[in-house]
């Protein structure tokens, strides 16, 4: 991705369109990270945010996993659209099962369209070349194959967890604001001791509701989560720093596990 | 206000739009009540929410204390006739300072621009009948007399901490990102302490800056938070459920002090 493909950041006033609500908790805790890393001394160094946090969205899960007949993609472009008329200078979607229905978005408007997938597994690919890259994320994911067809042009590879139902329970119980007991972090954990045993170098958090709970993970392997490295791109673009510059050091959490 | 005046609310798509950035924290904060007491079982049950966080609107504080010369007013006109095209049913403000100028707001649109003093007082005279309400925020809102019109017809009186200058740099403190340390979390205690010895019967969380950290204070007096009745009664509305349905009961804390 070039730096031209991030959209037109010249003036002063850059409007980021969040295409969010998928779910709604995941684009609230977005909206954080982007707050916690801006280097701001008042209100008005903040990034403008213009958010369609959507929960009406067609569910994602329901129409490529258990065959729902709602198809997410024009409700998506309608989103798109809307923020486009706004204002908004570029576009991005805190949701990875959601990016299935990318290409709707970019072709309903004439400004970028982030994609998150690209963006996460250039900064892998920079920082552990030929990586195996364990995915936390919904069996959805895998089923539409939405890493797939990014990995090999970068030298990764990919590997999945064995028990995909236990995760999507997890998932679900996270969409439902019960995400934090003990017996959802303990199925979170196994799923990533799994990755780790089937030669994970790094594993990515694939799935917002996940980032939600990643402070439950227990593990030595690097952890990447998507939703961070899209946060941290949206405050260098928009407020034009380089990583140094951010307010936290190392938010990704690549080398702290 | 009658129920009228909540706004078009009888669709099963009911969109809140979100007029924020006043500051940014705030705002996440103030949609992060709102998911957290909504009744819901997976994403599709929360509440489409369109907001446009701001922080590039000029100064509340600098326009009405330091003398800047920028208008706020304007700008957030400009914001609401930007909500109300994109669809939103009803106009929040997650910002009391910012309500010296909802006359701005409500003169540009048609929808409802609800009042966050309006609903904070209903809600206090229902309770505490003839309250003495003792004020947590910036002086900027007490040179304004935002309170001071709404008290009489609702019996209720006012009563503001001596040392204001003291709260207001625990606002900019927070407005910074450096609000979780000790120093700061005395300077609003003492604040509070100040309005019991005075009579107090209620304190008003009546700054967002002060709503993010007020899990920091210690008092035995009820403690009411502005954003929170707001969240409350945008969630009741939205979903159409009374008090007793909200996901947790008593979220506005006015008996847990």
């Amino acid at each position: 991705m070039k730096h031209s493909e991030y959209g037109d950041v010249s003036s002063n006033h850059v409007i980021v369109g969040v295409l969010g609500g998928m779910g709604p908790d995941a684009t609230v805790a977005f909206m954080q990270q982007i707050i916690d890393v801006t280097p701001a001394e008042d209100d008005i160094d903040h990034i403008h945010l213009l958010v369609d946090n959507n929960p009406k969205v067609p569910s994602r899960i329901k129409a490529l996993i258990d065959g729902g007949n709602e198809n997410p993609g024009p409700v998506i472009a309608d989103m798109a659209r809307r923020l486009e008329h706004a204002g908004a200078s570029f576009l991005v979607m805190p949701c990875n099962t959601a990016h299935y229905y990318w290409q709707y978005a970019q072709d309903a408007v004439d400004i970028p369209v982030w994609h998150i997938v690209e963006l996460t597994l250039n900064f892998i690919a920079r920082r552990i070349p030929r990586a195996r890259v364990g995915m936390l994320c919904s069996p959805a994911l895998r089923k539409i194959g939405l890493y797939e067809g990014f990995v090999d042009a970068r030298g990764l590879s990919l590997v999945y967890p064995d028990d995909e139902n236990s995760l999507l329970e997890v998932i679900r119980t996270v969409k439902r604001g019960e995400g934090q007991h003990s017996d959802t972090f303990s199925a979170f954990s196994r799923a990533a001791d799994d990755l780790e045993v089937c030669g994970a170098d790094v594993l990515v958090l694939a799935c917002t509701e996940l980032s939600v709970i990643q402070g439950a993970l227990d593990t030595s392997v690097p952890v990447v989560d998507t939703l961070q490295v899209l946060a941290q791109q949206v405050v260098m673009t928009a407020v034009g720093v380089d990583a140094s510059e951010l307010r936290e050091q190392d938010p990704i959490g690549l080398f702290t596990g």
